[in-house]
């Protein structure tokens, strides 16, 4: 049976201000429509169906995640007591997965991109499960790239081993971390290159035992967690052992480590929605590239501006004039304007906010 | 005695999103201190105390003007039914005031110029009384031009007629209307013109005969509302009358037609601050050339970012990423973001907003 655990723990800064340290990136309508990771849910349907759909969270995000996805069974909220970063996250769902179905199929999913269209996501779902069940291993989601992008892992197709769904399938060669410009240029014109979407699919008998094999420290506090399974003393012990867990990814404490590991090409659009400039691609514009995003209801008025992304959730006037290819953001509290291809820099502002301890913003 | 009516009456637009149609700018503390209106009326005290000053406003503004300036007389407050240009409202403030004092003398100002230092400014109202006392004349207030302004009426001088308070004081030639590029680069050249400042001071005695002389349908709606002056009448004899005079300004109707006009030259700094930029070049700027106006508090981080003015009455964060020589306002409803010298068209995104219907915002 197909589960998906989604992973729901960032606490992004790079959309600032909207993004809060207790508001996330993917309890956010950024995109315009519904918080991301209720698209992300509702992305997953029918295919993984809500009772099976597994959220990993920081405990402070709780109510958020609740509060966006109210079809969630509450026992499917796994709230991590600190971050642990990838590998403790997918190792304690693995746990919790394994104890409800041991022969569960178990995809992970980021909880803040945005993908579409929808049924050839749900394609590639289906695609991943007859992977995952007749090759017995780790199969990973490559986008093919379109620009030699620096933020991104990438990931070096070896042959291809099948087609499943009309999806060509191939071995993994490796996998490489964010690479800089040169060598981004080099994968893109070698062409053997995909986009590391972040999205893996597994049984979680073979991923408890890769753990097993590659992290055995992780393991072995698993091992304390699973025991404590269904106990009153459960939360405690996540308390006691989940922080003490390596904080490692899953991608280098487990995936560079085994082989046999398969990579889909996809066929949907994915972004991973990093900035405020990413965003701006994902959404629609009109005819002079001017973009507005208003999940409550407002208006962009743009007079000689072009390529201006505007966002604000509370519903506003926003007008822009005399400027070409700028972001503007309005929360309760704060705005935005900033440079469009400048907006990743958002960061260095809210260091500079906590610096001058406006914590609050 | 010396006596000040204040010109209250502007409905601009070019302050959008800050003023409104209810909210005028000399209602608004663009400067970043009080509401224009009460600078206006604190940098005349004590030459003129509250006592003897006088707003002439809009009916609709009335209850803004009471709250901007609660120690002004309501008595001291006249409002007009509708909006007649300069000469009505200068002819009705001098009605009032000659009822009251037949010898008054009576300085005339914009409610919502910016101008400093104090100290200079109050040293020319003595010299303007003291020139009026000695020419028994009209004197007007001339700017040294600094730049060949398009947007300013000028003041030919003639021959130099006296020195009051150490201010010179000129004959003057001529009015002149807002010139185009050309004729105000001509005015700056031959150095004999000055930016006409808009404040006057004269008798009321001999405002009031100049008006029966040129503008004898303004004497004759005069004759009646001064008959209704102190009576239970005078709300509907003024709601009757006013709005059937004549509307012009009262350069125009009676200064380009009197001779013996006067100008002092001024000793002070001064700006009709008529757009967003114009208000940039009055307020306090850090080394790289940002201004923060935050009436209420507030916070500007500017980040690559050079030439910025940052307004808000509500506190607020407003960061600028990237950017040089932009205006950014946030309002409740509204933000503007644009270039700064293109700040003056936002009176297009004020037309284009009524066009839409949103006449709220």
């Amino acid at each position: 049976m197909l589960h998906a655990v989604i992973m729901a723990g960032g606490s992004g800064t790079r959309f600032w201000p909207e993004s809060r340290m207790h508001r996330p990136k993917q309890l956010l309508p950024i995109t315009g429509g519904l918080p991301m990771l209720a698209e992300t849910v509702n992305r997953l349907d029918p295919v993984v169906p809500p009772e099976r759909i597994y959220v990993v969270t920081h405990r402070e995000q709780l109510a958020g995640v609740r509060a966006a996805c109210p079809q969630l069974r509450p026992e499917n909220l796994l709230a991590e007591p600190s971050a642990r970063n990838t590998a403790p996250c997918v190792g304690l769902a693995a746990t919790v997965l394994h104890a409800r179905d041991p022969e569960a199929v178990m995809a992970v999913l980021p909880a803040d991109h945005a993908i579409a269209p929808v049924a050839e996501f749900q394609r590639s779902l289906h695609a991943g499960a007859e992977a995952a069940a007749r090759h017995g291993t780790f199969v990973t989601f490559g986008i093919p790239p379109t620009f030699p992008a620096t933020g991104y892992g990438y990931i070096r197709r070896a042959g291809q081993v099948g087609t499943y769904q009309g999806l060509e399938c191939y071995a993994v060669d490796s996998f490489t971390e964010k690479p800089d410009r040169p060598r981004a240029e080099q994968f893109l014109r070698e062409g053997v290159y995909f986009w590391n979407s972040g999205i893996f699919m597994w049984r979680v008998d073979t991923i408890l035992s890769a753990i097993g094999s590659h992290m055995p420290a992780l393991a072995a506090g698993l091992a304390q967690i699973h025991e404590a399974l269904g106990t009153p003393d459960f939360e405690s012990v996540l308390a006691a052992v989940y922080p003490q867990l390596p904080s490692v990814p899953v991608d280098v404490g487990i995936m560079e480590k085994v082989s046999g590991t398969v990579v889909l090409r996809t066929p949907y659009r994915w972004s991973d929605v990093g900035s405020w400039n990413a965003l701006y691609e994902e959404v629609p514009r009109d005819e002079h590239g001017n973009a507005a995003v208003f999940p409550g209801g407002g208006l962009l008025l743009a007079e000689d501006a072009t390529g201006v992304l505007a966002y604000s959730r509370e519903p506003q006037v926003i007008a822009v004039l005399g400027l070409d290819d700028v972001v503007v953001v309005r929360t309760e509290d704060a705005i935005l304007v900033a440079k469009r291809d400048r907006a990743e820099e958002v960061k260095m502002l809210v260091e500079r906010l906590k610096s001058l301890g406006r914590t609050e913003v």
